[in-house]
């Protein structure tokens, strides 16, 4: 727990919140600032900054809950037409709060939400099969 | 297992692959279309459309699979400084292919990489109890 993350400080009802579920170690509130109404975010109650420190098991926590959470904002009456779960890790990444955290946003037709992508050349299947290569090699090492 | 799905053709070795990590339940295998070098893909071995009809067990372990192949992707040559986790259910969040998948996506500094979002005018608390409200129904309904 920091008393300087917002998240830890909503974690632990210090700081306003509009909570959807929790349990024993993870919590699930309203976005503030949603891409649609209904965008929440699943926050794990320790505070770990990067995917990297977040144990494996409440990562895998975090993803049950988040299709629970999906399956109720389809079934509710926000009614939307598709969800994306997106989460970023590092700045590079989008991250802005360093607490990590999974986005699950509710998708409307012609919501005006892009991802914008800078594709590179395609790769061929040489170059794809090194990189499969450079990431099994880390996998195992 | 559809014939006409190419997921499900990649899965049974069936169509080129650059597989990074197979158990018995998911195979992990390089995006032909990249955002960055390393964008791997985690798909379910059954054929699953939406991710309302993967199993929960399944998503967990395609979660696991993800933080250990990120852990993977940062530490081996690509070295990048962040990752992404993306998930579109549904034509309108996205999805392309139309066996679920949960894309690894390696992110560098100013790599031309955005989500662009028209936000709407910002939600007051009263707004987002509602929506958490509306959810929570769902969810024990």
């Amino acid at each position: 727990m920091s008393r300087a993350c917002i998240f830890c400080r909503i974690v632990s009802d210090d700081a306003p919140r509009s909570a959807v579920f929790e349990d024993d170690e993870v919590l699930a509130f309203m976005d503030i600032l949603p891409v649609n109404p209904g965008h929440l975010l699943i926050v794990p109650k320790q505070h770990v900054v990067r995917l990297d420190d977040l144990p494996e098991s409440t990562g895998a926590r975090v993803m049950r809950v988040a299709m629970r959470l999906a399956r109720a904002i389809r079934d509710g009456e926000l009614a939307p037409d598709g969800i994306n779960l997106f989460l970023a890790d590092g700045e590079a990444a989008g991250q802005e709060v360093f607490h990590s955290h999974l986005h699950v946003i509710p998708r409307f037709r012609r919501d005006g939400f892009h991802l914008r992508v800078d594709y590179k050349p395609s790769p061929d299947r040489t170059l794809l099969d090194q990189h499969a290569e450079i990431i099994r090699a880390a996998l195992s090492g």
